[in-house]
């Protein structure tokens, strides 16, 4: 069932999915601030999209909200979960844990949204056998096998940029699908493999060129 | 002359300046590999865009680039740095100096793009007065009157999501201009402010949505 879901994702139109992840991420504030229903006038305000394009993107799914109430918070979060593939746990490899990798062991966003961090890497000796958040760092050089045995298809890259292409490379021999790279240069992998890369210098840059 | 380029750059078309960060944020990864001159139709490839369409974009700048051996690449960085107002140390404060913000403090992307962080703060009284990467973690009750004492325009929120609102309301008290923040929701600050947000969790479900 959910991989029928799966598969209807992909046909969605692209700028229709980047705006059910927008109101996704709405949603998901609503439910921190434990508010229970929406107009879909005001969802459409808080994603600054017409209230229009809000029920016709989500008309492609079906009949949701209630005439003179809205979306049902929860029960709509759930919906485009399901929509978007993401109502299930999924296992992710952290590779790298200095500062950056802690941080993302130790975020709640993460497991939030079901990605959970199963396994940690790193070549420092001193880090090998540390346990941080329920996790055990395990020794880089082992990482193409313990990926494979424990069928992980997903990671994440809080390395150095000198070593992220090597990196990269080696969870490619290890049939991950997708990569999150803190790295900003081409990694040089396959294109089969999905890498979406955040660039901090660049978004500063961005944010402060025309302050 | 530098504040001249910066003016300029606000009547750059939007797409033109996209691209104009894509191009440094190529040319950055050929300085990192030595390399000291790039053909415009190598430079497009990496960047998934027509080679007239870097012709194009650059043209609005003046000439760059020799015919027959591409541009060169320190010299089109610094062209481009001047062009989008990046030739200058930014001052910026950094709010939080758990694991992410220790991260952010010893990332050497950022000093190489010209962001300098002058400025940390934390709550936590047993962070205040540590040192880490030549910064002196501060007490947080006195951000407003020390961002302002050293005319920072530019923070960083490295701040659990519950704590970003108020953070940010207080950032905009002292007077910055833009702010890089973690956390996801909205944060209702006055809209001359720019933010940019990085959104972990998001990022990761858009990586993952279509695997």
């Amino acid at each position: 069932m959910a991989s029928n879901v799966g598969k209807m994702a992909r046909s969605i139109p692209e700028e229709t999915r980047t705006r059910l992840f927008l109101y996704l991420r709405e949603l998901r504030c609503l439910q921190k601030k434990g508010i229970c229903t929406i107009p879909s006038q005001r969802l459409a305000e808080a994603c600054h999209v017409k209230s229009s394009t809000v029920r016709k993107d989500l008309s492609y799914f079906g009949e949701f909200g209630v005439r003179g109430v809205g979306y049902e918070v929860d029960g709509l979060t759930n919906e485009l979960r399901s929509i978007l593939n993401l109502d299930q746990i999924v296992k992710v490899a952290l590779v790298g844990v200095g500062n950056l990798g802690k941080a993302l062991l130790g975020f709640p966003g993460l497991e939030d949204e079901g990605f959970k961090i199963v396994a940690a890497f790193d070549a420092d000796e001193r880090k090998i056998g540390q346990k941080i958040d329920r996790v055990t760092v395990e020794d880089a050089s082992r990482m193409e096998e313990r990926i494979e045995a424990q069928d992980i298809r997903v990671a994440i890259m809080a390395v150095p940029a000198s070593e992220a292409p090597a990196v990269a490379q080696r969870l490619a021999e290890a049939n991950v699908n997708a990569i999150l790279s803190f790295a900003p240069c081409e990694l040089n992998i396959p294109p089969d493999i999905k890498i979406s890369c955040v660039d901090l210098a660049s978004e500063m840059a961005r944010l402060v060129c025309c302050v």
